[in-house]
């Protein structure tokens, strides 16, 4: 249980509302931000106004998953107020709490160091990581539905990177009977993905494996569909890019020779919000237990 | 090779471009009508406009899939003109040439049989029949991403009905990791069912399988998800049905209750015209073949 | 529940241990013959000896799953006691019981015609040839495991009819990481093996499909691994075959030219008795339930 | 190529005759010793007596998989002379070779040490281990069929331990129609279990787990089916540990319950000697490729 752990939730968008109602079945003292156009009520929830006051007593600051963008905003769909994080309210926050998010950008970051602050990445931890890849998968698959005049059963895809998402986007493309290429760079997941029945290569080979394919999907943060692997792509191929902005295509290129390609970010909170909520909360609550856990032992 | 079979082919979408480009790979001699929109050309293809006297020569006149509706309009896409099919058109094919189209509506099939010509519905085939389940499916499970804000993963499904289309539909869930539910009434099925790993059980015992579930898929062409069996099911539940207009569920009553359902018909044109096209044409093409063997033989 | 019927259970192996126990659970009276060697107690069966007068007031005799021998004798391998079916026993046998067994020879046939006898062969029941074809599918890949140096992942595999027991080792070989070739005769298996994942072909095409096999298993019941068929195989490929004797592998060839090839009759009752007496024991009760409400009915 | 590489390869099985023709394939010069049984020729390879003369100019000296046992005695199943590797071998080791195995004990790891030689233990690279696991797999598959009374199909097994054996061992019993439970002690194991679809717990809570089990697989090398788990399993349950010797079972108090428990070692050698060949060979030959290259940059 959570009792007496007072957490402010700050924005965010309907996978929030899993978040809370996870938190308040735990007994923490949950205050929300940012919620005023939201009609659901949550029994025991205080709602308050955005502002350094409200965050004298937290124990945790919830941030929506991006956290704020690069000027300290903090996204909020059930608002049209906006909430800024700023010396201000970090100032407000007690020295023993933390920040939560998914991933922090550098604006959070630097922040929160001044501050002194921790900050809890929870897409960060490979099991939040790999249960947040399984409404990925899902997007990329109904963007991949929408984006082809073709099944994804019978085609030729290529996933790139077999990491936490790239493992589970190619075990779901082999459950729709596509043929899965795998694009890796350690011998151990040349060997897995073997063994799993994909394809592999490896990604320094890339542009020799481009020939025949329908789909490409990327999961490396790094620029590796380049100019001259999409140069090698029949023209019906299509590119989509699931790593963090600003991907790892070269998008204008792609667009130069006619061939379709997306840049996919947050697909989980699109396609799937409450199992995306519940996947927050659990890691959520997973960390405070510990954290818990860990201030009662000393 | 089709070498001196005319084939008129009126109307239809996305999947009829395929049917051209294999008929004319084949050495048919085409014709199409209601294509006046279309950019494309088609080495070797005559364009016309619709009139019995286009039909005269006939050996096959290609429909789109649903044939034509109540009226005798042929719906097509790439025409703003309306091509009806009555007596006139019928009374210009030669008695010797054959429709073909995926599936006639009694309208149809009634204006053939009083000039007696063969009507071939290419959906009736068991082959075509399955093949284009690839695409009804995927088509399905796009439907069930966008559809809820749960992933397919980890959910409960139902299936009504494993015929040629409910089987690769539950296929395909499982493929994604769901749980699937399979409803059959012989006891051939429910074998095969187990044997796949599916949890089968008889739709005659249908409402008491359905507290826990996230989505139902019917392919079964009868009333089946009726008031009480909507009744029982969760509010967060969202029906799919596939089968063919009206579907198999009391849509009324699901409204009034608050649960999602759609009724989801002409998947494959939808979301893999280019598959769906190559599916027709690839039966079009072995009937005419057949055809062609048969006169040949006689 | 079975109460008031008298079912006579003669022989057999493990598999009918599974037998006797359901029926005894549905309250039937059993009586049975053929297991002196057997310390198992069963509460509430009678044991008795082979002789015309047990079967007198029999509803149903039961026989092993291969019925009888050319010669009528029985086997059961929890006796030293030859016990054979004849004029005399099918005299006693009142004319309204029946004779179930899994599949019936020439001899039982005629037999049980002359007395104007029904018999019931359960492996002919699609559901229960399907549940067999499980355990059947489980000993043709033990088989293989234990015939091949290589691992059955990764290796090319042709499956022979995809029947009731051919779907479902192509699906079982396909879930250990194999490539499978599956031959059919039918369109529409074409079609379902394409879907299902499968590199499907048709038999009459089969000479041009052997070039670079490891393994094949045979389900169809005629001559088709033929001298010719064997000559293109590579000297390492190894032939299961599952159909009934004599099987539809030219064996003889096949030592000539040094290819391991193996006829493999009754793999349930080898490799699962459980699980294939529960099979049994199923679908002999459904059959009985049926007839006694048929029975009923009248 | 591994031209000018001399390699001496003492001792082994079946497996070894892949290593042997791959290494000549790359013209490394080979010399082997314990093969006198052994009929096959291998062209160019030269064949020795076992002295530590012929290691004098021997660049690699390969071993069995096992290494040598705690006497140094290296098993050899195509000789029976004894071949023991003491000091006076590996005095005779010019300082810049290695020594090759799969995995080595204290006796020739101390020995090793003492010379100042390196040993290479190939099954510690993930890549070997995830390659081997393949077989291994196979291997446990064929035990668990030929162990138990009913079918794989529907059964409920456990794996302890998802690393690189277990892994492939619980998708492969999945892909087999096995209901799967998974032991785990990390919380991303956890999560990549719950994403393949296994039931996964973790290992401290194992206890808990096996009330209902038809197998366990243990890969776990520790202790850990205790006789306080066993003595919750059913008394059907068929226990087969993998892990290496003495395994993680209580054997004794499994045979005191009458619970059937096998160690299973080496399945890869004994059910697919060929493909584990081959899979020793692959990561041999990159090792020595690997150890030229560097030898050639310094
Ligand atoms: N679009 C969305 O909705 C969404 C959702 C979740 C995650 N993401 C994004 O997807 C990306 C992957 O996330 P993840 O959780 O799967 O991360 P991850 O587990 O770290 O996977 C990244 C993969 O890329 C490989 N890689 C990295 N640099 C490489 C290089 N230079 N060459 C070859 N391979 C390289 C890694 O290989 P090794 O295994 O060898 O390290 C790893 O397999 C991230 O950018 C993440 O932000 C997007
Ligand atoms: N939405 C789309 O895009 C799309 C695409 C393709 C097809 N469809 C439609 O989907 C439906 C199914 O097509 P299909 O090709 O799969 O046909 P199908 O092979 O005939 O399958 C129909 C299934 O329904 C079962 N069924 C029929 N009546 C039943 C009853 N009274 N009770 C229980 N089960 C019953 C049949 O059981 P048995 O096996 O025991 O006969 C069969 O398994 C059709 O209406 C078709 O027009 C829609
Ligand atoms: N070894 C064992 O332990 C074991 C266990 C169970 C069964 N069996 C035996 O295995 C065999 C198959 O049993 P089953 O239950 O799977 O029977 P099944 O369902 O009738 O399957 C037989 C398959 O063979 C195909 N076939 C038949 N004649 C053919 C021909 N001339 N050319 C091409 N294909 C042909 C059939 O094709 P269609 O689908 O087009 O008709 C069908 O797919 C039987 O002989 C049975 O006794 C053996
Ligand atoms: N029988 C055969 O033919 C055969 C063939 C190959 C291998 N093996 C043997 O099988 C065993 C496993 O090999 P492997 O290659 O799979 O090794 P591995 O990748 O290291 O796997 C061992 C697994 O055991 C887990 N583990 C270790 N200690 C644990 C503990 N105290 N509590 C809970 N889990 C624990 C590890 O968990 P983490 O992932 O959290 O570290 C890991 O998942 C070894 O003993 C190996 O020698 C036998």
């Amino acid at each position: 249980m959570l009792t007496g752990i007072h957490v402010v939730l700050a924005g965010g968008d309907a996978r929030q509302l899993e978040v809370i109602r996870r938190l308040t079945e735990l007994d923490a003292a949950v205050t929300i931000v940012g919620f005023d156009r939201l009609e659901t009520s949550f029994p025991g929830v205080v709602r308050a106004e955005w502002s350094p006051d409200v965050l004298r007593v937290a124990d945790a600051l919830v941030l929506p998953p991006v956290g704020t963008d690069d000027e300290g905003v903090i996204s909020a769909v059930f608002t049209e107020r906006e909430m800024k994080l700023t010396d201000a309210e970090l100032s407000a926050l007690p020295e023993t709490s933390k920040i939560y998010c998914g991933m922090a950008k550098p604006y959070l970051r630097r922040l929160a160091e001044k501050h002194r602050l921790g900050i809890v990445e929870l897409f960060e931890r490979d099991d939040v990581a790999i249960y947040n890849s399984i409404p990925t998968a899902e997007g990329a698959i109904m963007l991949a539905i929408q984006n082809t005049d073709i099944t994804i059963h019978g085609s030729n895809c290529m996933v790139l990177g077999l990491g936490r998402t790239g493992l589970t986007l190619a075990r779901t493309l082999q459950g729709l009977g596509a043929k899965v290429k795998a694009g890796v760079r350690r011998e151990e997941s040349f060997a897995r993905a073997y063994e799993m029945g994909f394809e592999p290569f490896y990604v320094s080979d890339l542009a020799r494996h481009t020939g025949n394919l329908d789909l490409i999907f990327n999961t490396i943060p790094n620029m590796i569909v380049t100019a001259q692997v999409i140069a090698g792509l029949p023209l019906r191929a299509v590119i989509i890019d699931l790593a963090s902005k600003p991907g790892g295509t070269d998008f204008r290129f792609a667009e130069k020779r006619g061939i379709k390609a997306m840049l996919a970010p947050s697909l989980p909170g699109i396609v799937a919000p409450k199992t995306a909520g519940r996947v927050i909360a659990n890691g959520l609550i997973q960390m405070l237990l510990e954290d818990r856990q860990r201030g009662n032992a000393t």
